[in-house]
């Protein structure tokens, strides 16, 4: 099918120059999703968010992109000038950033990246009351996808486990689907309520001048915990939220990054050592706390790599495995073909038949296969040079 | 002064467009030494190394960038595979590599980048005799500029100190200036032993099938004693040497980066820690070793940049601070005016007079400005977001 660059361009307000060019670099994509032709935007592109999906169907219908949170560094003073009286402490989920919409009349979950997953899609379906979608038909249901079970960011999270399967999805904003424009937080929470969806739970709301002082000490509980962070938000989400981790989490960045390190290890390393360089100037650590967190990036960072450096040596190939619960035969072949037009290498590695409350269901051990860490290590290993 | 593309591509054995391009894009930069001007590559284009400088003199006399010397990340089997039979060790000095020649009747000494470095030169005429130069006016003395008192790696060396002044030269290779075709050990050290010309001592000769046992064993004496590590060689110099360095010395590029971080932290960070895991796995670490090789990875990261956030925080604006010693005003004019045509940014923080034996010189405190750590740590910690 022709793409008519014209008319996409007029739907999104952008120049057809725009469109072009967008496809010629690659920043554009072609998709499709159960037949339906569908673009996707890797990058942004003037106003239209990366990770936008538009459909080409009749009205060209399409998902913006869920907005980039950026980051503080220090909570004070940052918290005191950025905010405009009042801050709303969220909880920030480690799992997925998930859009849920309804689109040709049907549900659709969009990752970050602009994608239909067909296994977040299914899972959304059977987790949401989607009758929010019939009476509100533009907006869109941004939440985190978590737990052990899912294929992009496996943690583990009690509040989710059901036994058979460790995954849930928390919804931690409501947006026009086109103009990313947001509920304010009550509007949010009181339409969850009324259709009994799942939401992320405020922590508190605190003035804006001592904000920081609390914040810290959730951020405290939070890391004790093994939890990520917070998100802050403005009450009526007039401006962009921002976010804030704690120390395990940047720990445990790397360990991830760490494993398969020539592969993941350079993009992550900086930002995730800097994050605690700030971390522990604010929090002020007596020489024994700053050792103590010296010593976890440092193990954060070599263990993973020895173990990797270990496995290769003795002729094992490293993956990273998930393990995820699917319906059918049907729904996981449909997940495999997703991830191959992805680009995704991976290797099947169990599968079993499992019972599901009063069903059966399919639990499949998928391994990624991160190609530059297990050939370069064995390289190294064999005396290539550096 | 036209520049004859023409003449400089045949004197290379370039072609011409090979010459125009390098300009154009930058690889090739115009610079001068006491009015003569000449052409630096700053970049490998084809058989012509990073570093080689050209004089646009009547023969275009130049003097080829000093190889690459690639690094074995494993000392077995990378020995093994590459040598051919034995292999002699050599000490890997902490300095800077310098390649000195005499053109235009003239002594100059080239850094890595290749440039004529005016401090090094001067020096090198004091420290080295040169009348090797004229018996052998095709050769090249390649060594590394080590101690405290240099403007480029500051490294304290016991055995350079002469109280006023730490600072020494030692050749490592005798390469033809133009071939880059080294001399064999034997008869580098013999030339050197004739010229009363300082060389690094060899630390000894062993067979490839078992030296990577001995090597560790010496690299373990050199990180004991702070050291950077060996450089690995052929007898004859028939195959390009490898090199491989100390712990101690991944932990100082480390902490040296991450007092700068904006500046230096992403390009030095991830080469260092993967050497660290490599180095980890193959000296087969038991619990408490490992342990503390990751306390001090971590803390040659973390600790660096709290000092640096706590300085700029109280008001401090950092710099790397190095002193060196020069004999007159003139000359100090003359090298900071060489700094400033590299676009590098100081401050002069302290000039004193000197004893120095029987004269006085004079002895400078220059801090480097790295801008991009000031400003964004500056930025960061009033509240600007990531």
């Amino acid at each position: 099918m022709e793409i008519d660059y014209a008319l996409i361009a007029e739907r999104l307000k952008l120049r057809e120059e725009d469109i072009r060019r967008g496809f010629k670099r690659g920043i554009i994509i072609r998709e499709e999703y159960k037949g339906v032709p569908m673009i996707a935007f890797r990058k942004k592109i003037k106003h239209i968010e990366r990770g936008t999906a538009l459909f080409l169907n009749e009205n060209l219908d399409y998902i913006m992109g869920y907005p980039k949170i950026r980051r503080a560094l220090v909570l004070n003073p940052t918290i005191k000038n950025y905010f405009i009286d009042k801050v709303v402490v969220e909880e920030k989920l480690d799992g997925y950033n998930v859009r849920i919409a309804k689109i040709n009349n049907n549900i659709v979950a969009i990752t970050r990246g602009g994608h239909v997953c067909p296994f977040t899609t299914k899972k959304a379906i059977q987790i949401l009351n989607t009758k929010f979608f019939d009476n509100n038909p533009n907006l869109m249901l941004c939440g985190e996808m978590i737990g052990l079970n899912n294929p992009y960011v496996p943690h583990y999270y009690e509040e989710v486990d059901r036994g058979w399967e460790n995954l849930g999805f928390y919804i931690f904003d409501i947006r026009d689907r086109e103009t990313n424009e947001p509920l304010s937080i009550k509007e949010k929470i009181e339409i969850c309520k009324k259709y009994n969806l799942p939401y992320v739970e405020p922590i508190g709301e605190f003035d804006k001048e001592d904000a920081h002082e609390y914040i810290k000490e959730i951020i405290d509980r939070l890391n004790a915990e093994n939890r990520e962070g917070v998100v802050l938000k403005d009450p009526d989400m007039a401006i962009n939220p921002i976010k804030y981790t704690t120390h395990k989490t940047q720990c445990g960045d790397l360990k991830a990054a760490f494993t398969f390190f020539y592969d993941l290890g350079v993009d992550f390393m900086f930002s995730r050592v800097v994050r605690e360089g700030y971390q522990a100037f604010e929090f002020n650590e007596n020489d024994d706390a700053l050792k103590k967190r010296a010593l976890d990036i440092g193990e954060s960072i070599l263990y993973p790599m020895v173990d990797t450096i270990k496995k290769v040596h003795s002729g094992e190939r490293v993956t990273e495995d998930f393990e995820i619960v699917v319906d059918s035969e049907e729904d996981l072949k449909e997940f495999l073909e997703y991830l191959k037009r992805l680009h995704m290498q991976f290797i099947i590695k169990n599968m079993e038949k499992i019972k599901a409350d009063d069903e059966y269901k399919i639990k499949v051990k998928i391994g990624k296969i991160y190609s530059a860490t297990n050939d370069k290590v064995l390289s190294h290993l064999n005396g290539g040079l550096w």
